[in-house]
């Protein structure tokens, strides 16, 4: 599994932290290694401009810092695409692409659909859910009672089993939020692509 | 002035906290009552199912809750239109709307949007930053280098004056983010609805 870790908020929570404890390797987004680092992991890549990595974080990983100075897209997409030129073909696990600047926010939720037609496994992960890109149809496993939220992003023919409320064709951004699984084998169905988020219990 | 202040990240930055003490009226959804008597605000109105309001928040100001358990919306909105029931025409703030669950942050956002149809002046504000809901020409002032993001909700014709980056018909949520002012007067035109950003600075 891949690790890819932004620079908005750093996971805190048991479940987040796991993906960072499982990784086999770990991408930074320029200076998210700096909380990489202080929380006790070591990147294995460091890709961005370069001029948010703390100097005593750029001096003990110097010979993997990646440095990618374009402007025309940012770092989150600077480094998924350095990993996928590393071969890396295995699962993706975004980390830190929410929780402080909001356009930062809403630019890498956007970006992870983009993403997942270059990449099949990819998925991001804060401390208060988890996002899938879908296409298609999308089966889960998930806890009865947990909230689950769907994006529509031009997809059409809407239904779902497990799911508590009825889905339809949704054209704004708040109408697929806040349904609720009621087993644990939940399935959406649909043709086009959405994006489908798992609320992490209380 | 009214501010809403909803169940997300409590506003800890002083520019964001500020509109909590200029408030003329202090609405709060439901449980974001508990971090506004905690900060040392009270509500003057609670408005929510009443299932998230700590026992003795809910002792103090039993005189100005109001319970409205329907489904269909959500605390914020709820909120919203008790204001608007109230009779109260100033300009909204809406604080706590963003920062921790990412469907409530979006759904709140697209809401953003529906609400500014049913009432001129409405913002919402965040520790990171402001967003400000769009009809056709938005006029700002804001900081030199502050950056500037914006998001279509199917507008068309855009154009702008005082950023950096052209605008185009954005179709993606993250085409139109991370501009930036190059004058503190800009101008951002359209033919239809948008979402503006001011980040606020580090």
């Amino acid at each position: 599994m891949t690790v890819i870790l932004a620079s908005g908020l750093f996971p805190t929570t048991l479940h987040a932290l796991q993906y960072l404890r499982e990784a086999d390797f770990i991408a930074c987004c320029d200076g998210a290694a700096n909380a990489c680092v202080a929380a006790g992991f070591h990147p294995d890549v460091i890709v961005g401009d370069g001029d948010s990595i703390a100097p005593e974080v750029a001096a003990t990983f110097a010979d993997r810092i990646v440095r990618i100075s374009e402007q025309e897209t940012n770092d989150l997409s600077k480094t998924f695409h350095h990993c996928l030129k590393l071969g890396r073909r295995d699962e993706y696990v975004i980390l830190g692409a929410t929780g402080r600047r909001e356009d930062h926010a809403l630019a890498n939720l956007a970006l992870l659909m983009d993403y997942a037609e270059e990449h099949r496994e990819v998925i991001m992960v804060s401390d208060f859910g988890t996002f899938y890109p879908c296409r298609d149809t999308k089966r889960l496993t998930v806890g009865v009672g947990q909230e689950i939220s769907i994006w529509n992003f031009g997809a059409s023919y809407f239904s779902a089993e497990g799911l508590q409320y009825p889905l339809y064709d949704f054209t704004k951004l708040w109408q697929g939020t806040l349904n609720v699984a009621t087993r644990p084998d939940i399935a959406v169905h649909a043709k086009g692509t959405f994006l489908l988020y798992v609320a992490q219990p209380d």
